[in-house]
């Protein structure tokens, strides 16, 4: 078999995460919650089992859900999406994603991606014979050089796909980095694809600006979200898409053929337990205090934290720990100290050395409370 | 936006279904069971949530279930598959097919299948700029004939397509069939993907003809198979897909991009459910009463009933009781008759008009009894 995917290896994440169990290291490498799940939540799982919700969901999601996610939308950015035209229920962030590049993209095509990158971007548009166009993050604030997106567009760019809050980076864009971003594609035929999976994982007071606040990014959008990260629940799979009618009626038709439909006793479920606006909003302040909980107690390390303004994973500098790649670096750091991190040179397609590593803080303190052990000895 | 499948229209099934909906008509048209989903299953899945089993499943599947899987191959077949290297599980048997097909086609490369065929076929294998090669299944019996197969291969075919027991057309491959498919591809370079979601759901004593179970055809198969099907769950998406290990490597790589993973409590739950070698075994005689309890029941009625072998769909003539098209005969039973059906017409690419209906049998008892006595009146 002539494999359409030649690179691709296991994942950095599963890699580092079964690394992690092979030495029990305590795993922040993978971003996932150790800490339970809302009993409540569960609870109506159950009850949607229960009353019989089992069998095939419509095929952009169930209606209840798509309307609360309509009123999270209306209540966190004052903005009107209809639940009817604009929203899809997908089987994950990543899902979505890839559903995107599905429906946009062709042979030939170029994307534009900037680096450090989520994984999957680079491959995913690759398997429909895009042409990937990276451009850096600036060090050491891993900034967008806007300059840098007007030289790389070409008539060939069909799409640009943009992380906001990014993981890696944990930066968060600002106003300003949006207006510049709707000047630049505002006469084009460019489209956005803009993951914007941590969107309620924000600090410091700082607003997620969705790119559906900008109107010449919403008309051209597909704006992704994940309930993995917004429900601490990344192994029930489900995300969803929010683009115009007509972007959204030819994501569903790739939908309907990728997976049809998407869990339904979880969908009701779900749609239930967002009734409650503190779900959402309580998320800040929930994740603000382990960031600071995890920065704090590094103070006095010979490491350098850098500062996280989104997301759930923070960045740590080596520098002057030690000269080892990130890669191997990241390995010692796993099996001689206990702790597994994902080095950042994995979210870049040419290699790129700045000795960080990044840390997952979605955890209980009391692993928190070992990594900063365990690290404060290194 | 240029539409990559322009000619992709709402499904025939979501189309059906809400026209039932709309009229309040019995819906046999989609597939999907309408009584309760098993109370230990659903009670396994609530467990498994409070228990912690939230986050992100292994990439290719939680290793219990992908045991159990092949514990049932090889309780089922009386064959080994390697649960780490041989079996991935997917959301859903439409995901495990799509995914196949983005494993495998290029621009120009032939896939044939044969038609009747099940909806997401065609447009899948065209989204990655593959060419439909279709053959269509002799009436009235819906056999291949297999010269024509012969014929259909070119040095450009990358993949067959075979669904066993077929849908729509309720038909159960023999040996004689397998083997001539094992001859015709033994010494070629092409694939097959074997879709056998109703593997379980055989009647009058036919045994399911795997292509597992023939060598020629395993070592170049992805076969896939459905829980939805098998647990009466078909809201819960999960599926999966059996194949070579240099195959699975492959469909890997595209299933990490597309959904990373799968619903983790779900997996455990059927894990442990399917410990129960029952729960597949006792398939068969509940839906062969079901099959013979709508048959016997529309006996004396004008429609006649086509010997259904296989799955939960049975096919109607009306032949003799009206000249108006598959499509308008069921728009006309949905709405003054109050059952809603799928005209097999909308199964094939080019226009093939034969008088017949497909009706879902997966109902309780109370349903299909309604069923009899609204069509008995037509
Ligand atoms: C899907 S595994 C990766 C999880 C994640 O989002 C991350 O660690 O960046
Ligand atoms: C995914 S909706 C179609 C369900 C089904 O398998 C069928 O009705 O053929």
């Amino acid at each position: 078999l002539d494999s359409k995917l030649p690179t691709t290896a296991v994942s950095v994440f599963s890699q580092m995460s079964a690394l992690a169990e092979q030495h029990q290291a305590l795993n922040l490498s993978q971003g996932f919650p150790n800490y339970p799940a809302s009993t409540e939540l569960i609870a109506l799982v159950n009850r949607y089992m229960e009353k019989g919700f089992n069998q095939y969901a419509p095929m952009p999601g169930c209606m209840p859900l798509r309307e609360q996610i309509a009123h999270k939308v209306s209540d966190v950015y004052g903005l009107a999406v209809d639940p009817e035209t604009e929203i899809t229920i997908t089987a994950g962030g990543t899902q979505a994603l890839f559903t995107t590049i599905a429906t946009l993209v062709r042979p030939g095509d170029e994307v534009i991606i900037f680096e450090p990158a989520y994984d999957s971007y680079r491959p995913s548009v690759e398997l429909f014979g895009g042409k990937v166009v990276p451009i850096r993050l600036l060090a050491p604030d891993f900034s967008i050089d806007w300059q840098q997106v007007r030289a790389a567009i070409s008539d060939k760019t069909k799409l640009i796909m943009l992380n906001n809050p990014s993981n890696p980076a944990a930066k968060v864009l600002s106003p300003d980095d949006l207006k510049e971003l709707e000047e630049i594609l505002r006469d084009s035929s460019i489209f956005l694809l803009s993951d914007e999976v941590y969107e309620h994982i924000v600090f410091d007071g700082r607003q997620h600006q969705s790119a559906l606040s900008y109107p010449a990014l919403r008309e051209r959008s597909f704006v992704i979200a994940s309930f993995g990260k917004l429900l601490h629940t990344t192994g029930w799979k489900l995300g969803y898409a929010i683009a115009p009618p007509e972007l959204s009626r030819e994501f569903r038709k790739v939908h309907q053929f990728n997976v049809f439909s998407v869990n339904t006793p979880m969908q009701m479920a779900i749609a239930t337990y967002l009734k409650e606006e503190r779900r959402y909003r309580d998320l800040p302040a929930f994740f603000q205090e382990k960031r600071d909980f995890l920065t704090e107690g590094l103070r006095g390390s010979r490491f350098a934290v850098q500062p996280s303004e989104g997301t759930y994973f923070l960045l740590l500098s080596y520098q002057g720990i030690s000269d080892l790649s990130e890669m191997e670096f990241a390995h010692h750091l796993t099996i001689n100290h206990g702790v597994a991190t994902v080095p950042i040179a994995a979210f870049y397609s040419e290699p790129c050395e700045q000795k960080l590593l990044r840390l997952c803080f979605a955890k209980d303190t009391d692993s928190l409370a070992k990594a900063i052990d365990l690290l404060q000895k290194v």
